[in-house]
């Protein structure tokens, strides 16, 4: 996820656009370097940042809630900026906007308080770079995939999934699905980029390691995996 | 589908193989003139074109085996080329690679009889511009989306699934999903590109008729929809 997986499309927004506007952890998020030097390859637009109000993630129960609440908090500090400068502004998305992504809902709820006129260009996702990494298609013939996050794990499976790409995982909790077949990224697309598949039992003590040397290379990780029964 | 959809990686991994392996289905493969299209604008490397075999459509109970024989097919015709012509060659996907084609079987197929080294691009795939085109997130907040083909859907809607992205789809087959909500898709990313969402009950006949349109447009439609309950 870097400036080599952007399409000519989105290349030329961010050639034409007046300033990028991203949203940021603090100024020592690692993320926003990766937007910096992907707004550096492609003509170098001024990056605006807006500092990304605090979540709060120690809710698990009113998940829904706590992210409306930070929701608004995002809008109300999009408007400002858009007030304070006016014109044709780029948000980058990381991965794909369609997955586990905010900024559609942000860039929707501006639209209701201010007049824009909004276009979505498509980017390559995290699931994509781990099939492309590992060389697979992510469903048998003609089956189905089933994305869905690390908390909705076990539902899931209970449902009888069977194929499955999990994201958003706090932690990694394989446990009774040793006999899984387990394709597994992090960090992909950048320096500390870790791969690892194999039957889930026998790969994932080896799988924790390079999860926490991926955290320690970069200083966050963030991985997903492709989870298949037999 | 087109040149705007290339990201720089792939653009570069055009600009310097030896030449781009497709196969179509007879010279007038409609397909064939993007893919040919997509050269042009990135190095022109030379296209051949392998015949696509034909492929037995007709057998819907044994669809694992008449793809099995298909690919068997293309992996013998695909070695045949590279046998006359030795060099770096690229395989243009329709897509990304990751999602219902099967271009990573037969070069995986071809590794088991020749010595290949492999590297997989990823591309933007038809959910992506379909979501994109709509300005939507493929799932509401936290929760998943389940990816299938037309002929599974109703199997994936007994089991219990409220989110999905239909794909491959022959007919339109939406009977008693009325209260369901609709974003459609057709020939994404062409100029007969078509777009509809709503209740489905509300939009079906209106989408019948564009997906005609698509068709009658483009000589081929291929189209997608994320369905969701509520
Ligand atoms: C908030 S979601 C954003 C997904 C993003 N919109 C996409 O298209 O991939 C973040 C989750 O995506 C996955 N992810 C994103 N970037 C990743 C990367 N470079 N390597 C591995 N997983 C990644 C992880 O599961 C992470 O928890
Ligand atoms: C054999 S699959 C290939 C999917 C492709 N690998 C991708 O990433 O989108 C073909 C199916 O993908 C969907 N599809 C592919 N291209 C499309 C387009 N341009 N517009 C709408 N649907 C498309 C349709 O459901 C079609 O039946």
């Amino acid at each position: 996820m870097g400036p080599q997986h952007v399409t000519r499309e989105a290349a030329h927004a961010l050639r034409t656009v007046d300033y990028v506007l991203a949203f940021a952890k603090g100024q020592a998020d690692p993320l926003l370097e990766v937007r910096a030097e992907v707004c550096r390859a492609y003509g170098d637009p001024p990056l605006v940042v807006v500092s990304d109000p605090p979540r709060d993630r120690d809710d698990p129960d009113d998940y829904a809630r706590a992210v409306h609440d930070w929701h608004e908090a995002r809008v109300t500090a999009h408007l400002r900026v858009l007030d304070e400068r006016p014109g044709d502004v780029a948000m980058l998305v990381w991965g794909d906007p369609s997955l586990y992504d905010s900024t559609l809902r942000i860039v929707e709820a501006m639209a209701q308080r201010v007049d824009l006129e909004v276009d979505v260009t498509p980017g390559i996702s995290a699931p994509q770079l781990l099939a492309a990494r590992h060389r697979i298609v992510l469903h048998e013939v003609g089956r189905p995939v089933h994305v869905t996050t690390g908390r909705r794990l076990r539902e899931a499976i209970e449902q009888g999934q069977d194929n499955l790409v999990v994201m958003l995982n706090r932690t990694l909790d394989l446990a009774g699905l040793e006999d899984w077949r387990i394709w597994w990224g992090a960090n992909l697309g950048t320096p500390s980029e870790e791969l690892i598949s194999g039957r889930v039992g026998d790969v994932l003590r080896e799988l924790e390691e390079a999860r926490e040397r991926a955290r320690a290379a970069a200083g966050w990780v963030m991985d997903l995996y492709l989870l298949r029964h037999r």
